[in-house]
């Protein structure tokens, strides 16, 4: 299967049914095939060969999901460049995929100047703003307009789709590849789960387009011919307005968007009742803040996605059964859910071997979502699919029946005094007291227990919090040794462009600051 | 992808639900899991090896189930034998495919010795019957208690799954090629395709497992864990017990199976409330027909899949929208569907081309649930599949919106008095006859039309039927020159084991009997 089949259904099938909107602009299917067809031409045109990859840096557009079909259409590779990269850091990755030719929009123009400082080999830029097109680049509009009408090279199967470059938490970041296969896998799959019941109406894209999560709704639309409305990014109100104006029916965000949402002080003044499913995932979800949004929109299923860059990106899924009353009681909603119908999924000791229910260890995959590999990168291939399994590098275990409870990332496992404490139990348990907006915990050096716990907490406006008052309402809850043993009040945690806390940040500060050496 | 992963993922998730229910036996999948590694051990035992063919010769049972899990279990190939064959057929076709194993039933190891005779080269035979296991055949269930448990091989993606021999209506039998990822990709269409609601439920097999449409089915209840219950073959008081007895949801049948059914005069005593999804398909149907079930039937959705061997086997899908009161009054009902999310589908003239809707051509297909090829026949693999699309020998037209309606077999269209008649259409204005119960259409020569009409008609128990009969009801419907010009009655229509009219059968015999020198 290749990516752009959904096209070319959608016309023969909707023509005239709504594929994209994008502020004021509206393009249904008919309209999206034109412009695809002719943007892969005049792609084509500016020299992109079989394999060669394109860029898009840039917010979320209608353009974005047009780029998406028109690079497989033109035999090509994307490349969805991370938004909150530096420039240095925008040009080392292009460097490193040989990258040529980028599509920036007006909020990354300004900064071609720079790019091309630190990679000169970049070949063309695509100008895919509102505004007058700068010297120096290629107007999109004009290679939609005048592009030839190039026949889809149904570039699918096992040949490369992208070079999605993880947005991890540590570390350089690698880019993986993933084939047509892979996501086509991962997005039949979502849907094969059962678990949405959105597939009637329009999505909202609100996270940005270059990460995996949204990319996968935006494989599923495209398959199953349904239309996106799409934000240039996330804002609470933007998004209340869009879900009333367009009755959305499809939600997806990452849990501190969730709660962004729910703290806008005027949500009640919309009408967000055509929402029927809403995901979520992308880092571990506080069980009060998923409780307040299930109590804010009763009529809404809400379905918890576990994955990553790696798997497509969706291996597991916890539908609407574990947001219900019994699955809240039965602590099911602390679960990430079942592996999906595509995927295969256990808990291997450090021998390899599957674990026994209630057992942690890391959780390995395999089915054909699995990526290809990182690109160049062969050792850490060979080291991530040993055996024929992806290993997540996420610590878990499973329940009798399936269920996945993931603990925490492996490196994310402090050892204090001789004892695993895994951040994200503790995170829940303290994110839970009603002074804190959010919380991450980390281990620091520490001269008697070789690492400390060490909490970040964002409190809620004007709060004062202790670890007193952190040990008084985690008792019973938490073992004395997983309680924090030094805490930091900041304004706010750093966070991915995903919405993930970075972990490695937060370290490095600690460290800076020397808060190990308390 | 692979066949066998849904069981992993099953027993990881439900290992006590009820995987496969026949007559009295009852297998969760935690046993159906045992039991599949066992027999693939005994099947490597008895020197199976990669990608080696394993035939079953039998009815339905919870066996043949077994059976098409163990096969790739053990990296081997299927190879489900038509049961409507003579044992000299079945000879033959063993030895085209080179199978040295063939497991048999009670009904079919009687055959076994003229088998034999005819294809000395069969190695083992094993018996999955109920009795003794007759001299010289290996004990189905020995291998299954004793084998010793295997690590399942995967096999899976681009590799052979089976070889299927179609069941065409003309000609010599031919093996059709389909890997693990066609028949995946075209059940995970099917479930994309939002059109049965009956994934929660049990679903009945009925039909022969050895049909590509029932296999169908079983591969998606095996990747969604769903019970399977599964009767030795078609019976109308068998399939209206089973529904009411298991609370069956999903059924699936083909026209001759629904109509004896609606036909069966205790059809009034059970319970049938339970169906939510009807499925047929298979061979086109008399719109009286599909109206009587919906009648009987007024809570289930009925679906119409269209498809063939090569295609794994469905393509298009006709919803519950087409079976609606408005997609009746708008001629729906009578549309073979739209394509599902996993295919593209054209219809084409002799050159290649697209035609526009509503033009009539040949209907071909792309997409990943396109078979590998034909078995050792290159030449006819490569027409099949030109220019990268399956060319199914059928010939239709597509809708405005996509709704593909199918008119004939190409070469079931009559030119008579050089205007093309199809077949299809003056068998629907036909048995709209209250008098006819079943009716075949075919051309025969002629020395003044070059061919003629002739209908071969099943009449209602007693009735009798004219020309004139035929000529007045079908006045104003069909043109003059689509009328029957001679007419049969017959006891009954000589059907394949998938229901389909044999027409060759039909065309040989009035040759025979001189109908052409009429």
């Amino acid at each position: 299967m290749y990516l752009t089949q959904g096209l070319h259904r959608a016309v023969q099938q909707r023509p005239d049914a709504v594929a994209t909107v994008f502020g004021d602009r509206v393009t249904t299917f008919a309209q999206q095939f034109q412009r695809v067809s002719r943007l892969a031409g005049g792609l084509r045109g500016l020299g992109v060969r079989r394999g060669g990859r394109v860029a898009f840096l840039g917010l979320n557009s209608d353009r974005y999901c047009e780029y998406y079909l028109a690079v497989p259409w033109a035999d090509a590779t994307v490349n969805p460049v991370n938004i909150r990269w530096t420039p240095m850091e925008v040009a080392a990755s292009l460097d490193d995929s040989q990258t040529r030719v980028v599509i920036v929009d007006d909020t990354f123009s300004p900064a071609v100047a720079q790019i091309r400082e630190h990679y000169p080999n970049l070949d063309t830029v695509i100008y895919a703003g509102e505004r007058t097109t700068p010297p120096g680049m290629v107007c999109y509009e004009d290679l939609v307009s005048n592009g030839p009408l190039v026949d889809d090279a149904r570039r699918g199967g096992q040949a490369m789709a992208g070079l999605f470059y993880t947005g991890g938490t540590t570390g350089v970041p690698k880019a993986v590849i993933l084939s047509h296969a892979n996501l086509i896998t991962s997005a039949l799959g979502i849907v094969a789960s059962q678990a949405f019941s959105d597939f009637d109406g329009a999505i909202l894209h609100a996270a940005p387009l270059f990460h995996l999560a949204t990319l996968s709704e935006l494989v599923i639309s495209t398959l199953i011919g349904r239309t996106q409305v799409i934000l240039p990014s996330f804002n609470p109100i933007a998004v209340l307005q869009a879900v009333e104006e367009h009755r959305i029916m499809g939600l997806r965000l990452v849990p501190i968007m969730l709660q962004l949402l729910l703290d806008h002080p005027r949500i009640d003044d919309f009408d967000l009742s055509s929402v029927s499913s809403v995901g979520y995932g992308g880092s571990s979800i506080a069980e009060s803040l998923l409780l307040r949004a299930i109590e804010r929109l009763p009529d809404a299923k809400f379905v918890q996605a576990f994955g990553q860059t790696e798997l497509s990106p969706v291996t597991a899924l916890l539908g609407p059964e574990g947001h219900s009353p019994d699955g809240r009681s039965s602590g099911l909603l602390r679960s990430a859910g079942r592996a999906g119908p595509h995927a295969e999924m256990r808990v291997i000791n450090q021998q390899g071997a599957p674990l026994p229910p209630g057992q942690v260890g890391e959780i390995v995959v395999r089915g054909a979502h699995v990526m290809r590999g990182y690109w160049r990168r062969p050792a850490e291939t060979a080291a991530a699919l040993r055996g024929g399994w992806m290993h997540t590098g996420d610590a878990g275990y499973l329940d009798a029946n399936g269920y996945l409870f993931v603990v925490d990332r492996i490196r994310d496992i402090i050892v204090s005094g001789g004892e695993n404490v895994y951040c994200a139990e503790v995170e829940n348990a303290i994110a839970s007291h009603p002074k804190v907006a959010a919380c991450a915990v980390i281990g620091v050096s520490d001269a008697l227990w070789g690492e400390r716990v060490h909490a970040v907490i964002e409190p809620v406006a004007g709060a004062e919090l202790t670890i007193e008052d952190l040990r008084l309402h985690t008792e019973g809850v938490l073992a004395a040794f997983k309680r924090p043993r030094s805490i930091e009040l900041v304004e706010a945690l750093p966070l991915s462009a995903s919405g993930k806390v970075l972990k490695a940040k937060l370290r490095a500060d600690a460290a800076d600051r020397g808060v190990s050496a308390q």
